[in-house]
């Protein structure tokens, strides 16, 4: 219903005035008995309010949302949805019977091309306040002030989400983003619109063949490892080690598994990897796989912590 | 996940014995860590559960949902997904821009098909057994008693549980059910199976054109009036005036909306709309529209009584 209303353009009509849903029907040309049934529905999952007069209203909080401008918005996961989750979801007893990987052992490249990416790099953004707030808490418990010149290197910086609202939090931290060339353009324009482009670097680089730079305070990879072979995934953690300034960290965000089974970040985990599988590549890995490829990398990991869908697990050097 | 699950025979596979994902991959003909992927997704909806020893069981409360022998077997709601919501849904926005209306006023007749009826006459029982005890108790409340000959009409009876639950409750109950030709044998056998079938009598019959008896303590129409136009909803409750028995009744068991925009019921029937809007047809109607309907019938409302997803609304004589 969120799709069919976003299809149809009702949360841009709805950004000025209430509208009753004839208005809607007219503006949007569509059927006026058809949007009232549409409208009620979202009203009932509270998407919209009715005023008691029969005019509907995007609630002020889910502007960011549902308007494709919104600096969380979920336009982009929208039309991702449209082109490439629907038909993947459909499928997905066909994917169990044939599997993803691929004759070398390794995942088959995912379904999502250019455009996804496109799209789903800002629609996921929503995912970044709670994690960076987790994040600044435990990097200024270690001794990140305000005042204090640091230095990250947020590799696969996708929106740069993350790496902007820590230069917010932290306004002598300097981020270096890294990603690939189509992708750094939203980047810039993000950390101009949040105010912190001129402490955000952009580095369209190869993440894998290409220097990243050294003496990082921290290397931060968010929904990265989800993505890597268990090969791939040390390697990222040694050219990081390498990367560091001594007594810098290291940070992974992602869907990582403990033992205990019924925790909400392991559920959520347990979705997202049926989610990955769906739209294919990508795996939950559990504490123990990062612990072997930190060891591997000469790290160790200080500490792992829960957010409220991901966790983040910091490591510094063994 | 739990229609994949279903198509592989994740479900059935696990009736027996819990499994190993490896073993149920094998037993199904699946890649090994994408049926794993799969189970672990299952569990974190605790519809399958895991035993520590990654070995999967199928919980036993799910068992009459999940296997397609169950009473409350989901399984042909699964199917008539598969096979008619998907593309209803993916396709709403179109849906809404057009209009189920055809030229004469009246919806346009909706997808649901011979095949498609059939599965989900079975695979929606699993709303019965909470209207049953709200409605058995306002029945018991207005004198029905275990040994008191009563006798009901159920209109468009589909698989029957309706009548059947209310039979295993008033033991000297007789019902009549009415439904088309190719319903009636899946109403049979579940009376069989209940243990009802001495008491409830088929009457294969179009309702619209042919007698339904007379005499009844009881007319209940389950899920019948989302589907009728204002028209033939008043002329439903004029047949069914004319069925009744001195100081017979009138049970509506449907979405019907009220002025109370927040109650579960009236969320739960602007979701339902929006399905009939989906899949086409139908419309949830207001308590107004049936007192006014009721009216034109010679029948007043006496009880409008809440279950979990619906209403009853029970009609006397005015």
């Amino acid at each position: 219903m969120i799709e069919a209303a976003h299809d149809l353009g009702v949360f841009v009509e709805l950004a000025g005035e209430p509208r009753s849903g004839a208005e809607l029907a007219r503006a949007l040309d569509a059927d006026p008995r058809a949007m009232s049934v549409l409208l009620d529905a979202l009203c009932a999952y509270d998407l919209l309010v009715e005023d008691g007069n029969a005019r509907y209203a995007l609630p002020a909080e889910l502007r960011e949302c549902l308007l494709p401008d919104g600096l969380f918005s979920l336009v982009g996961k929208i039309e991702y949805d449209r082109t490439l989750a629907w038909r993947a979801w459909r499928n997905l007893a066909d994917t169990v019977r044939a599997g993803t990987r691929v004759e070398d052992g390794s995942d088959a490249p995912n379904q999502i091309g250019e455009t996804e990416y496109r799209s789903l790099v800002h629609g996921i953004n929503f995912w970044a306040p709670p994690i960076v707030n987790v994040l600044a808490g435990a990097l200024a418990e270690r001794g990140w002030t305000p005042r204090r010149p640091v230095s990250l290197v947020d590799v696969g910086c996708g929106s740069g989400i993350y790496s902007h609202l820590l230069l917010r939090r932290f306004p002598a931290l300097t981020a270096t983003g890294i990603d690939v060339r189509r992708i750094m353009p939203l980047a810039l324009a993000q950390a101009d619109r949040l105010g912190v482009a001129d402490r955000f670097r952009p580095a369209v680089m190869d993440f894998w063949s290409e220097d990243w730079g050294l003496g990082y305070d921290l290397a931060l990879f968010v929904n990265i490892f989800h993505l890597q072979t268990p090969a791939s995934a040390e390697e990222l953690l040694r050219r990081a080690a390498k990367s560091l300034a001594g007594g810098g960290l290291v940070a992974v965000v992602d869907q990582i598994v403990t033992g205990d089974a019924h925790s909400a970040q392991n559920r959520f985990s347990r979705l997202f990897a049926a989610s990955m599988l769906a739209t294919g590549g990508g795996g939950a890995y559990r504490t123990e796989d990062y612990d072997r490829w930190l060891d591997g990398a000469g790290l160790t990991r200080v500490a792992l912590l829960d957010t409220p869908m991901h966790r983040v697990l910091l490591a510094g050097p063994r």
